[in-house]
């Protein structure tokens, strides 16, 4: 089989996790980083070429799958249709409430246009999703959990270097142990907001900043921090950049489920990861997801598909008679 | 749509376990179970007919979905193509070295006739296997373990109730809590079989019995208990029965990988189940299975399929757009 010809639209920390994850599969080759920035200006880490966005439409026959890195907030909603018109392509979106949307509007331009796009993969949603699903299959009768961390949430992350007197500071969402063995007990808990996550701040404050004024800002953020038991801790530039310069991310699903007679059998399932990169990780996803494509592309599929259409086999490079002897 | 019609064959703890979980799914229901032995002799635990294995295939019309709950060893081998002849089949067969030729021959049975037939379900083989593949389809260079337990495991609870002087027993198989912290570390240890589970064994001797002997016996069995290390407890008729009247078991399923410039990024991926009773949990898994497959024969498809082959949206009541709005 001819390798398959990958292609990156948006080079931040997501399309470097890429680059990296295309050199740990032997069936895939990057043809190049495609950037809205001046791609003289842009350096990759593998030396992979990198071209402007304005000409990808130029390279079109020479790539099967564009994987697209941009973010969920206003890049991926305009992106991921228009470059469907003129590649497979997938993406990441993780706006979980606009998914039936971006669903919908990639599938009208990539049916169109006879292409297969894949939305949404990754992590959370992804695998996750794919764990609620068959959990919730499996064990009709039951309660699902999602607890998400220990990890850098970058939307809070942002929302306190917005804070007045904060000059570096990083965000980190922590599961509540106690939440997570209540329902790993099989009570099945109803479990508030701040029940199940802490929101830990570490924060290099500006010289001569009101720490008092920085910590109650924090705490009392709407719609960020109000509803949840937040810790402020103020360190120095040094301990800041020795210790918090990673993006660990992770979490667990869980379903608590009951069966047999009066329903009193308690089964329990749970899923985890723990991620000391969060971008590396979902591109880890994408790049395995962009083996499926191909293959199923191939196959004559087109139009818009998530990890809920796509049995697991397509994601190995093994052949079936090979996943049956060395995985079943 | 209409029902999912059901059919048994066997009725053993598992096909109870399936009677069961019929009854947790709206859009299924039990036409009856097919018994070898007298019809008349088996009572189901809800009241569903009963009828002869040989009258099995008279109802051949009246069936969408056969699970077959009998054992691998020397039931499963046999029925299964057999009945595939007649009738859409799942079964639940998990002797591993011989899943290759149980697959040919289903496979060959299921086409000739146009039967579907789903072999190897359950949690290992099934949802056990289906974490194995996608973990190491998304992290490629890395170390996959699992683990099993604590569970009881049937075949070395056979192997204790037949040496000399045991009246009752069973054996707990029990996963080393310190392998598994080891691995969870990312240190990708290579483990022996003894250092990644222990074997408890709880016995109730005849009157009069060489305790020290039986101990012995039990620890030095080869295949079954040498190679592990053993504990071997002795106790009161009473206590047995008010202790260890379940079926529990369960496990672990974990991926340890690199990722990222020199491939210094650890990434874990973990997947558990804790089960209150193994043919519940197994039944629960066979007809979510048998919906899937109910859709997947609509559509045309024949042969012989595993869980790598079957889309997990197809394990779902919910539409699409549901899953997509909701479980996404």
């Amino acid at each position: 089989m001819n390798k398959v010809r990958i292609g990156i639209a948006g080079y931040g920390n997501l399309g470097r996790g890429v680059e990296l994850a295309v050199k740990q599969n032997d069936d895939m080759e990057l043809v190049g980083v495609f950037t809205r920035r001046d791609p003289s200006a842009v350096k990759t880490i593998t030396g992979a070429a990198v071209y402007s966005m304005n000409d990808a439409e130029k390279m079109a026959d020479k790539i099967d799958v564009m994987i697209i890195c941009g973010g969920s907030a206003t890049d991926l909603p305009k992106q991921t249709p228009e470059l469907a018109k003129k590649f497979n392509v997938i993406d990441s979106f993780d706006t979980h409430a606009r998914i039936p949307e971006h669903f919908a509007n990639v599938d009208k331009a990539a049916k169109e246009s006879g292409h297969l796009a894949f939305i949404s993969l990754g992590w959370d949603p992804g695998l996750f999703s794919l764990n609620r699903l068959y959990a919730e299959s499996i064990l009709p009768c039951g309660k699902s959990y999602t607890f998400w961390g220990k990890g850098v949430s970058q939307g809070h992350t942002d929302a306190i270097r917005r804070v007045e007197g904060v000059k570096r500071g990083i965000q980190y969402t922590i599961p509540v142990e106690e939440a997570m063995d209540a329902v790993r007990s099989g009570s099945q808990p109803e479990l508030t907001t701040r029940q199940k996550h802490l929101r830990e701040c570490w924060v290099v404050p500006e010289e001569g900043a009101d720490l008092a004024k920085i910590e109650e800002t924090i705490k009392n953020m709407k719609n960020y921090f109000d509803e949840y038991d937040t810790t402020v801790n103020f360190i120095s530039e040094e301990e800041f950049d020795a210790v918090h310069n990673k993006m660990p991310h992770g979490g667990f699903v869980m379903r608590s489920g009951m069966t047999g007679e009066g329903e009193s059998t308690h089964q329990m399932i749970e899923y985890s990861l723990k991620l000391e990169s969060n971008p590396e990780f979902t591109a880890s996803v994408l790049i395995c997801y962009a083996r499926a494509l191909a293959r199923l592309k191939a196959e004559g599929a087109t139009g818009c598909k998530t990890a809920f259409d796509i049995a697991p086999a397509y994601l190995s490079p093994l052949s079936g008679d090979e996943l049956r002897a060395k995985m079943l």
